[in-house]
């Protein structure tokens, strides 16, 4: 039955392919292409956010401030609607006390890089207890209570070198960083540290959201440096006797506050009630200027309409640019753009995030049904001359995820750049512009900007 | 006629292919990745050749330090003969004054990031004159000499940024400053400053080869970089007046002296008599640490090696890895080693070069006969877990290239990383150690391992 399916989908894709203007559509994206090389806005947009806004966690005043930068950076592109859609989101501070230590069995004090998990309550005061390790969540979820209450976890499992897709390495230890403190205080502990969520081995400690659960003692969570939890794993297997870790932190949930996603929006010519949505996360961590993460989403969205409209073009469907808020911790922005679309009856097509970074483009997951990836498997042709190889199923992306629990047939689409060194930078104060290169970053928003020319056409 | 040869090679590429045993050869490949990834020695292997030697011109007393470097490093692997190969290089030196300024009408001076081009002639001293702009070298090439007598040339041509492989933008451009000098003395002018050969708007020159020709008089020549060039041109368009150059240079070329490439041997199991090199250059420019170029490529030979023998593979090739000296002024390392070759009647059947830099890996380049190029496309399947998708008829390499002259059916490879960055560090006090990432190193690594193998079993 299923191949029979597939046949349909492989014909009616293939039915449309014969009616493509190949060389139109080439030519198109050509011209695509070299605007936003030689052009292109998308590098000094970011520039401009990273520089005249800078880090812009959910609920704080530079996040205010992206909001405006972002309203008002969409009104000097000819958007055809302008708007502020009113969310409320968490406020979580990370306040003004942050250090840690741990001190050996020799009663040696060695000052660690730490970023308190995002969600994490504070130590009130200083926190100090016995260091217990564990390799893996696993190994923690199977402990001896006795073993490990009043201590503090350290969970030491570092990502997995040998994933060529670094996301794929991520996803696998994201359960420590969000789940840690629950598994650790289920057995008693008093606190929870984690190896920062990085593949390189530096100074940095990486921040990142972390959950509690209802009925489960709330303990403070932060996250150290891969060299410091390298040096401490080392240690701790190299000692007989006990380490003791001491913590202050400060942070702490505010109540949620108003905010709101930005939207821009240009009607279609031709089906102006079937939407395109293509949007990144306009809120980051509190550290660094949310460079990669989102701000090249927020850059390469808005850059990407732009590009075509620089080219004359006039969209068949209504294409809507979102700077979705709060997608760091709790996915606010998403979720309510969804449930509004829903409940307006909003007909959507199909959506585009770019989440993964401002580097060299290397495809397009498609998070659809099989006819829509074989949709975009049979664009990867016009990609081919820009080195885009990437064209499967997979993962569209937090922020419009929640499109498809509205919408059945929804295609969503994930812009997937090379990851390699992406969780470099990810959450940490290296998160920065200067880490971004133009060429790579104006090579993703001409590739979106093309994926949006194809859908509009073929789909 | 051609049609049937090319028939005949894909059945002899299929034949051999439906021998192959994909799930052993993968496991291999997935095996070189994993050493590469987790255990890989190339980053630490750049960092000491980066920072222990540091920048190496060829004739310099760092280039001899280099030299006792590789021979040391190869040594310290496995190999089963270590030995040096005795050739005569260029001896240039950039001298120890290097200053430029240009004087707008108003008789303000401006300072310039300058570099001497390698090969240069110094200016005897302070050497000022009028500035005349050509937008390109075809423009000065049609030039009236009266209108360029005793003044100073400056071509003003960018890469093209449209271009999406950046070498291609830097072949177009890689004239101006080979043949600027001459072209502008045969005009008349005392000297030339280029814009220097980067895809990026920044502060650091870019330096790099250049040639005089017998019976044209010699006239110093200089990069400036793209920030000052862009203003400089800017100026020029803007004003009537005119605008002085004025600069110092006491660079000069010493009589050659003797250097070697460095050789390490593994040799074959069943075919000891036939050769695959591998290489990448040794020397550098004087400046920056050489990092991607092409201390990448150092490192990525030697370690594709020692991945092959971590795996307990026994090559039935003999392998040789090739350090060669000079690639950056003269070439006499590649073209002595294709002589020498020759001369001794030793049989090449492949030949592969690292030298674009240490990022993420896309493919491979065949300078080849078609059933080389069909053979390397055959390949591709391997690769697609590692996200290469470059298995295309190109260019091989510098250092190579002269194996072609005397082996007409030799194979040759040149690897192929994303081209973004490369002109960002390219020839510039920017091109060090931490402008490299190790993954993206150690993929490449692995990359190269992987292909030596497939070429070892399937050549």
């Amino acid at each position: 039955m299923k191949q029979i399916i597939i046949l349909i989908f492989i014909s009616a894709v293939t039915t449309s392919f014969s009616q493509r203007d190949f060389a139109k559509d080439s030519t198109m994206i050509r011209n695509i292409f070299n605007e936003s090389l030689e052009k292109g806005h998308a590098y000094e947009d970011l520039r401009s956010l990273c520089k005249d806004v800078g880090a812009r966690i959910s609920g704080s005043a530079s996040a205010e401030m992206a909001i405006h930068w972002g309203k008002n950076k969409l009104e000097s592109y000819n958007f055809d609607k302008v708007y502020l859609q009113e969310i409320m989101v968490p406020h979580w501070v990370r306040g003004t006390k942050e250090e840690g230590w741990y001190k050996t069995p020799d009663d040696k004090l060695h000052k660690v890089n730490m970023l308190a998990l995002g969600g994490s309550v504070g130590t009130n005061g200083t926190m100090s207890g016995e260091i217990i390790m564990f390799q893996n969540r696993e190994e923690l979820q199977e402990a001896d209570p006795a073993k490990v209450k009043g201590k503090i976890v350290f969970i030491a499992q570092p990502m997995d070198q040998k994933m060529i897709n670094s996301f794929r390495a991520y996803g696998a230890c994201y359960p420590i960083r969000g789940h840690g403190a629950v598994d650790a205080a289920k057995k008693g502990a008093i606190g929870v540290i984690i190896r920062s969520l990085s593949l390189s081995e530096h100074d940095h400690a990486h921040t990142g959201t972390m959950k509690y659960e209802d009925g489960v003692k709330k303990i403070p969570a932060a996250a150290i440096s891969t060299n410091d939890a390298t040096t401490l794993e080392k240690i701790i297997k190299n000692t007989n006797g006990t380490l003791d870790f001491i913590f202050e932190m400060n942070c702490e949930k505010l109540p949620d506050v108003k905010s709101y996603n930005v939207i821009g929006e240009v009607t279609g010519s031709v089906h102006p009630d079937r939407i395109i949505t293509i949007g990144g996360h306009l809120d980051s961590w509190d550290v660094g200027e949310g460079a990669h993460d989102d701000g090249a989403g927020i850059v390469h969205s808005m850059e990407a309409v732009r590009l075509l409209l620089s080219q004359k073009y006039k969209p068949k469907h209504t294409l809507r640019v979102v700077f979705f808020m709060n997608e760091e911790n709790g996915n606010m922005g998403g979720k309510s753009y969804a449930k509004i679309a829903a409940e307006k009856k909003e007909y959507h097509v199909a959506a585009i995030e770019s989440d993964r970074g401002g580097f060299s483009p290397r495809g397009f997951d498609c998070d659809g049904n099989e006819e829509n990836v074989l949709l975009l498997q049979s664009f990867a042709d016009y990609f081919e001359p820009y080195f885009l190889h990437h064209f499967k199923k997979g993962y569209g992306g937090v922020d419009i995820g929640p499109l498809k629990d509205e919408y059945e047939n929804i295609a969503l689409f994930g812009f997937v750049p090379d990851s390699q060194r992406y969780f470099d930078f990810h959450h940490n104060h290296n998160d920065v512009f200067e880490n971004v290169n133009r060429r790579e970053l104006h090579l993703g928003a001409a590739s979106i900007a093309s994926l949006i020319y194809l859908l509009d056409n073929y789909l």
